[in-house]
């Protein structure tokens, strides 16, 4: 079974409020890529993972080499949390939107019911001058009910800002590992939808990936067999509707996977891509040749205009 | 043992304030069938199920096929959540009712304790243009006490916006699986009562199924296997008293029987159905072709005013 | 041991705010059989036990039953939930008065640390016009601290509002059942005490068991077998103090039985009864009639004037 | 190790806002014994045990025994909870100061992990006219959490409304019973300072029971064997610091213990006792006759004036 | 591998709003060694370890003991709770600043999922002019999703109120003990991160120790063994960026490891020492003594100014 074109849909701009689309106006249009495409840059890992993220490329330690390098390479946004908004951002106000990442957890303790908890709120992004807001739902756990109570209030002061709000949809816990984990083709297209059918204005999710003998623990359809990444991907864009899509690139992986999954997700209707470590662990003028490989990637694949 | 009519019910509209009465009315005489009935249609399957339910049918994926759906067909509202009530619904507006569904969950996680939880509110509804609120609550629950409180917000606010109140009543956790589960007459009937006696306005239930075998776990006199799939629909919606009652339809059946049970409901002096999947996992045309069948039906079978 | 006539207690109407003493008049002396008594017809059984209970008198499931017969009868007041008093209510508006039970729950679940959540507040009860707030506390569950709190939160309303507080004191949970059982003597006499300290101004109390072999794990000086069931019910009486005593029936018993503990407690300086599945699983002009038989009881038994 | 003197204490006094300096000084010179001692009657035990603490004296069962006893014995204030303080007060406002108990529990279920949750707030005591406010901290309970920021609003409502802060510290709980139990020395010196550091004004402590061979699980130094009783009163006083000490009694012990325990712990710099069941239990002629002993024993044995 | 030199940062003040650029100003140039350093004296280990602690030295079971010390000596600051804050500090004000800890907790119950529980907030150390507020946080616990809701609403309050927040980062709980511990270089560097992204302006850090027996269990790169203490110290004031960074002391080592520690933190770009135990476990004269070494030591190894 196969979606041979994402569905076609309506410009997400024009059912946004005006605070919303002012603001997401200057990610898609005026800063990065353009041509209504997103390039995000998340500096999260130092709470997500602590700061062993950061020895491949020790000048990545200080967030200065990150914020340089979004306002730089003219990314569309860069994506932190509470103090480097406070203590980094300041600097480099109007040269790079901000998107601030309202909660985080680290990953020391096990996951199996995860939820990542607001360390911040709508009110410090509006403060801060920031463009967009954050938010990690992880769906699936055992948590949910905490979790989208939480999300439900982030995403009432999105609306009552004019903020808009971003989505990091991740399938995790005990819950999800049984039906084919959270890379299956199930996890992400469902957290596709979800994430768009609690507000999301802009859905960040992973690339999937196929794995017949996980797969078989998914339910119907997922677990037949005949789907290929490229289907999966038009479908995950197709789930999130008029949301937009982004498409995270995890760890570290070689420039060709990274090139190919950057156009697999423009071409099937996606927005654009959010890489961190794989930008960042690279010294500073072989960041710059990657990012500006990626923009140029991304304008020629671009399919859809928000 | 049965009850032959169902209990001559005052005029709910009559019990309601002016802002209840006006949105309620929109429903039961402006939109729809008419006479009082009610024909809804859900599209929260994206949350509690996942896209897998968008399968069969694969341009129920995009929700403007709902949308349109319903507005063409003139069903008597719309039910879904927040996400597509903000980036959908405004191109409906005015054209078909909205219930804005309050609270959701994924089936990912086991549900021995269930909580749906609430990821909007009744301001939220009231700023959207809905004629009316919906809220899933889980009988029986071991986390009942989570859910009657919250609940409880929910009907507050309704009564002081004026908004009326749709309760999706499930029977549902460990504790109901012990007395005969989620579909029996035991159930379903303390759904209906637990509902009204909670503030619903409408109350939506689950067909009963007659089970002997799993009936003998209920208390009496449900155990004593006596009853009717008939007399149970009747005392159910007996039980619900001055709060109106819609069926639903649950996963796809043949079309017989989904007009015998839409013929029941209305008979036994329910005001109607929710059809989803029964409606929108059909081709274009042949949703139109069926809801037709249903609208008429529920017409001449009408058998209360509200 | 024994204590031969119950404490003289000062008039509690001296003891209270013009708003309670306003209502509570209305209670004591304008409706029901007067002189100070109190005669309450509770429904909450539709939501404690579901729709079972109406099942020996089908017409007993329609609300109008009860409310019907409360006016009819001429009861002190009608207790019910939010739904009934906001759909059934208003019809007998000024003929017999409401209290507004604040809490409930079903009985499905298995109830080792039970705990009644609030699914209306006090300013609902002034809403609706009720002379009196409801309250069902579970002494002695495991889940005490979120009990206490909870009726914290309705005994300030109350006083904010002059609003009177009619606490449902019944000794519940695995702990309760350690100690001789919630029926105990001990278990009842720590529940009159407790409602009245947490500022109870009536006591619901169900009348004690006295069972030699369950009073054994009770502490001293419970367990050592000297107390008859009039010494008991004195105690308790005394044990509330100011507050008012009225013993429920539970479950229906031989008319004898009713009559006699009508006496007994009204005797041992209680207030009255509350009598709900007594009366209303007679037929109409059956329940009728055990009502005047209980007021003239009441009248010529009554030994304190509040 | 000991410590010869009570470490000399700046005035308490002077270290208090306006507020809560014009209340205590009504405990410690205008009521009770007088020259800055404290002599409380606590009658929270029918919360805290239930009635069976009445039955050594029947009289005491009304609260009218307590309230008269209080007054007409002179002391310094009467500490109940909100119950008792809305119906038996208000006949003797003015004639005894007035603590208001905020939390309480019953001893139904175990406590391995004890919390006792707040009925009644700061604003109820200044709306009854009360003197201070009492608080049960439950030190090393595993619920400390909850218990602390409980203690945390109370002790922040207490300095707006400057209304003097009495902590019942009590340690408690599991992890107590393994460190030398609630009654070492360790934990009632460490409940000392604890109440201290939280903002206590008045801490209420319980007798030190010196005990070999549990010491022996407490942590150095506590475990060494070398402290008589004495020392240990003194050093639990110094931990309080400039927090005044009241000591508790108990359950009922014969009249000897009881007046050597009331001249240890002036003598040890405290300010007085908490006397309740060692008193109350008895008639009323033999109540007021010990009353008159303890009084002025603290009076020749005090050293301490705050 | 090596980190040769700490980061060079931007200065901190630079970043800080009036309110906090104010406050910090005087700890860091008014009062103590000045020239950018910070010498704290903590007096919270009544609450976390107990009066035990004061054991050594007997007179500093009186908290003037440490205030006075710490007014005469010269400290930039006194860390202490809301108790001592109250009643202790008043007597210092002006002479020495305060520090209001916000949060803590006893050491009795076992501390697998660790939360220090806030018992004042940042409006209390407003009122009691302080000029920093203090908060722990315990990196890695289970229970972070509560901690860092906590922390967030700590820190929104303190940029509202323009009140410099200092973060004592303890990497604590049973997670952090399968990772290689509390004191290994992986949980010291992940928690210096982790608060200054939770918007710490000052982090309090534990001296790491490296062990490679221990460190084996931490991910790469800190499970290698390739590092010194140096290096780990180089390390986490680096990850703590722009927020200055202070050594806590422990209990009490010897001198030559005191200034040893001292000299390193320095060196390393950190901001200077919390020592308590390790100074008023001395008595009078010899705690003034190692007090003016540090101070000069500190001096001679500054090598930043924020």
């Amino acid at each position: 079974m196969e979606v041979k074109t994402a569905i076609e849909q309506k410009s997400l701009l024009a059912t946004l409020t005006p605070g919303k689309r002012t603001r997401l106006r200057r990610l898609l249009f005026e800063f990065g890529p353009g041509q209504g495409t997103l390039l995000f840059l998340p500096i999260d890992q130092g709470i997500e993972h602590g700061p062993r993220d950061f020895f491949p490329n020790p000048a990545s330690k200080d967030p200065e080499y990150q914020f340089s390098l979004a306002a730089e390479a003219g990314y569309s946004a860069i994506a932190c949390e509470i103090g480097l908004a406070s203590k980094y951002y300041p600097d480099y106000a109007g040269q790079v939107p901000l998107i601030l990442k309202l909660n985080g957890r680290t990953d020391v303790p096990p996951a199996e019911a995860p939820l990542s908890p607001c360390n911040a709120n709508v009110e410090d992004a509006v403060r801060l001058g920031a463009d967009a807001a954050g938010y990690t739902l992880y769906v699936g756990s055992p948590r949910q009910d905490d979790d989208l109570i939480q999300l439900g209030h982030v995403r009432r002061d999105c609306d009552r800002f004019g903020m808009p709000l971003i989505v990091w949809a991740y399938p995790r816990g005990s819950a999800i590992d049984k039906k084919g984990g959270r890379d299956s083709f199930y996890a992400i297209d469902y957290a596709a939808r979800l994430a768009m059918e609690m507000g999301a204005d802009v859905v960040k999710l992973n690339m999937e990936k196929i794995d017949p003998e996980k797969d078989k623990d998914s339910p119907a359809p997922y677990n037949d067999g005949g789907f290929t990444q490229e289907d999966a991907i038009r479908h995950c864009v197709a789930s999130a509707g008029r949301s937009l899509v982004v498409l995270s690139g995890g760890s570290k992986v070689d420039d060709e996977t990274l090139l190919d999954q950057t156009r697999f997700i423009l071409e099937a209707g996606g927005s654009g891509v959010i890489y961190g470590r794989n930008v960042w662990q690279r010294e500073h003028s072989a960041a710059l040749e990657i990012i500006e490989q990626i923009k140029e990637l991304m304008l020629s694949s671009v399919t859809r205009i928000p």
